[in-house]
């Protein structure tokens, strides 16, 4: 961990770079620090993970994938809608300083890179971090190795 | 939120459309009222995510996608298996009573739209509710102004 | 339930038969027993869906899909980064040792299934199972019948 997922609606694709969204947030994540000046997230764990929806509907839109809907049209704009949910799960028992502090570094890479989106589209974005409750947990790992030489 | 994500095996789109029961889904949580007649879910919080999986796996099904196992061959049917998983996730601090209706609303419209299916195929399908547990949250939207107007 | 799902960097699709690994990985879980020597996880229930990212990033890799980073071509490999991140949802109230013999059960078949790549990518596998705290639980299945005769 930690593990970032990205669950969207699929015109955003045609909208932006979705790769590139992807790395910017991992950078952010291996940005983070805690109080000590120290790396909060290990490199070897860090991954963003992006999926477009095959199918969708979003607020009061029309049954098409990406189709807007009445309340789009009537205000005016293309009447598109689009969602992006980013969901960040790390592990347990890091402080809460820690907790805002990546949050709040990974809602503003999101939102810098859709700012063009936010103006063009009827858009949500949501960013939630959640701490892992696991019961069981195992890795194996042949990337860690490479960021952990001594 | 609520953010509903359906996760299924890809022969459903072969059979249905999945769009458009992401819509009736959105529809269903639309209509959810709280005991004063209220509505409980933002309509610019709703959205509906559907992936078929790309590889898949169901009960004693064989390798390939999709196909069935010997027990469902020897019930006389096509053998063929399907599973439909459908999770909502929403806010913390809603009544025991707006959950159980949601949740039965949304899994009646789930029913409903996939009933030939389900007198065709060997299928399952599973419906649940988390509240979420989220240690830090935030929300960017374009969507909600929309919803809000005085 | 169970549920497992499998979020994966796109290009281990290239590398190794990812439905295999959906079957293998639900004969696992098949073939788990409790103490009393009972199977643990019902035929009718089980489920393994895998899905490859449209996008994602991964350590320091590159901007661009499955890219590898500096660290990696550093030491002398492709440079070519992976993840493969397994989450197994089951039902509460499960006994400590039975989650413990899922987990390495199920640990051990993707180790194997993955073995060749691990020699050849930098990869990182992580396993979790989470007991479900959800508030709504609805099922409906034609896929029970076939496995619950008397």
């Amino acid at each position: 961990m930690p593990h970032l997922v990205i669950l969207y609606t699929p015109n955003l694709d045609a909208e932006t770079d979705m790769t590139r969204l992807c790395r910017a947030l991992a950078d952010t994540m291996l940005a983070v620090r805690d109080d000590a000046g120290a790396q909060v997230f290990p490199t070897g764990g860090v991954r963003v993970l992006a999926y477009p929806a095959a199918h969708s509907a979003v607020a009061d839109g029309g049954a098409a994938v990406a189709d807007g809907g009445a309340a789009g049209v009537a205000a005016g704009g293309t009447g598109e809608y689009a969602f992006v949910y980013l969901n960040l799960r790390m592990g347990r028992g890091r402080s809460a300083v820690v907790k805002q502090r990546a949050g709040d570094a990974l809602t503003a890479t999101a939102k810098a890179h859709l700012a063009p989106l936010f103006a063009k589209l009827h858009m949500g974005l949501t960013l939630q971090i959640d701490e892992g409750a696991e019961v069981f947990d195992a890795k194996h790992s042949s990337l860690h190795p490479l960021f952990n030489k001594a």
